[in-house]
């Protein structure tokens, strides 16, 4: 198997001293709650003191599934290539909220079933034409897993050597969140039918087409192990997310993760090199229904809940500034002793 | 009685027409959420199909509580006067959120208990050094109430008039959160025990002192009209933020509310007049014992819920990025049907 990014686990030794830091500022302790813990993670990663965010850079991963002639979802793939052409003008609803926070945006061209124009804000990694449909065949050979977790670790490294210090992750692929139920029945583990939503949106005759597809590819593997799990039931942009997870924790930099289908990938990640769980930052809770479940399942808590379910790194982009505020607060704030001390 | 503010009630009509062209954007009708929901209530305030958030400016009102001699806060008065400073400084928590938000902050000292020097980003407007002790007198006169409410209207007019869209209130006063138990207590109404919170931090016997304290103020006047509240029970920046909140409702700018003292200023404005509550947007449920009771007396939801119990504004500061997305959806996304016709 080719070697996965080696992720050190973060330095749990600096975590009194992080909330010391915290303790120490110009407000009551723990006034702050859960961006003072937010700090001490961001301090835990960058393993200092004084951690910085200044620029968020949000990959949207686009990649299509065979899994959509199954009738799970209730748009044509061909939605995928137009989204793409969406972000790229700056005119989707990822780029109106990253735009309001500052947030830049690229588009991973992972595998969708178009050829797509070169665009100066589009990486081209396409693996393959789409993922095959899971309910038939496996969805990804092992060595196209294998390519693109390495292509995906290698756009977090790039990312991370340019400069950016989070590293969001948001995805775009219609037929994904049937994916990304059956990536989380088998690694969350959890019982199929509560990995199994909405996703972008269904009648009840649709929600019956998309149980039954993803009961099918089910049915067709019992495969429990991560990368056996992504090669039968990912799709290219899923595995690709999975290597920019692990690219982006081994060069210690905050992976803010947005909804239910990034979540997945960040669970195979984690069920990889559990180290990656460190670096990891859940942006919100969607409405998608497995969401909570997994979620709890990797034992986190997303800062935002505001019924999102959309994908495209829309609760990534809107985060993102509670992580520079967090990290500000231990380089901006004056010490409470100071404060009494006054200014003589 | 002076004049209060006349506010005119949004256009519940416009409502439809907004949510029709949130419906037509390129996304799942609905995926947003309660951004979407946001949006609608933005657009309902401005008037306009297409809103705009450019610039939020946070006033932050100070204030000191006679109260305090009570011993219902674990800190004394003078932290009141060194947290302003601390502010205008920019070495505060909420300057340090307000920065990595973009948030514009501004001080008013509304009654604080000592002599502030000049500061270009600090309005005097000083109603009296410090409120009497509530336990022992009318904290304000009827006088001292209206000529805080005038004031911090025309602070708020003044701010629109140059070009704020959003006016966000935060608040800094040793005692405040006894004076917002009190004004919540008459004012949602809802028994005094809900209404008392841990504040800035107490221990068992600290909250013994707090809850002694605010009971005697409680019996000492049945005043339950909001004016009069608020001269029994208010706080000098208490009283200017009622008025910031009619009469920034008054040139339909939107308002942001941060926590419980600001959301009790909030109450006591939609006391007053009703209509102002089509205005306000509350940026956090605040871990402060109160909150939740008083959010639901107002029937309103806050957009963020990460257990801060700071106030200065430090929710209105994270939630103000949101507003921003909010808007852009609206004016920034293309429409599903011009993407499925595609470019040609």
């Amino acid at each position: 198997m080719t070697a996965l990014p080696v992720v050190v686990p973060v330095n749990a030794a600096l975590e009194p001293q992080l909330r010391a830091c915290l303790d120490a500022k110009a407000k009551p302790p723990g006034s702050l709650g859960r961006i003072e813990d937010l700090a001490v993670r961001i301090g835990l990663i960058q393993n200092r003191l004084d951690p910085r965010i200044a620029r968020t850079d949000l990959y949207v991963f686009a990649g299509d599934h065979g899994l959509t002639n199954e009738g799970v979802s209730a748009y044509p793939s061909s939605v995928t290539a137009a989204m793409v052409e969406l972000f790229l003008s700056g005119r989707s609803s990822v780029s109106a909220f990253a735009k309001a926070t500052g947030v830049r945006v690229r588009v991973v061209d992972a595998g969708v079933d178009a050829d797509l124009p070169e665009h100066t804000k589009m990486i081209s990694a396409k693996i393959r034409r789409g993922a095959r449909n899971a309910a038939r065949a496996s969805a990804l050979t092992q060595d196209e897993v294998l390519a693109a977790i390495a292509k995906g670790g290698e756009i977090a490294r790039a990312a991370a050597e340019d400069g950016a210090d989070v590293i969001a992750l948001g995805e775009m692929g219609i037929g994904n969140s049937s994916s990304a139920a059956l990536i989380m029945h088998r690694l969350a583990p959890a019982a199929l039918d509560d990995c199994v939503g909405q996703g972008t949106g269904h009648d009840a005759e649709g929600m019956a087409r998309k149980r039954a597809g993803i009961v099918r590819a089910a049915l067709r593997s019992d495969a429990s192990a991560p990368l056996a799990v992504l090669a039968e039931f990912g799709g290219c942009e899923i595995a690709m997310m999975v290597g920019a997870v692990l690219g982006a924790a081994a060069a210690r930099r905050v992976v803010l993760i947005d909804g239910f289908i990034s979540t997945a990938a960040a669970l195979a990640a984690v069920r990889l090199v559990p180290a990656a769980l460190d670096y990891c930052v859940f942006a919100h809770g969607s409405a998608e229904r497995g969401h909570p479940l997994m979620l709890r399942a990797l034992g986190v808590q997303p800062l935002l809940d505001l019924d999102l379910r959309l994908g495209e790194g829309t609760g990534a982009a809107l985060a993102a500034p509670l992580l520079v505020a967090a990290a500000n607060l231990l380089t901006e704030v004056a010490d409470l002793a100071d404060v009494l001390a006054g200014p003589g």
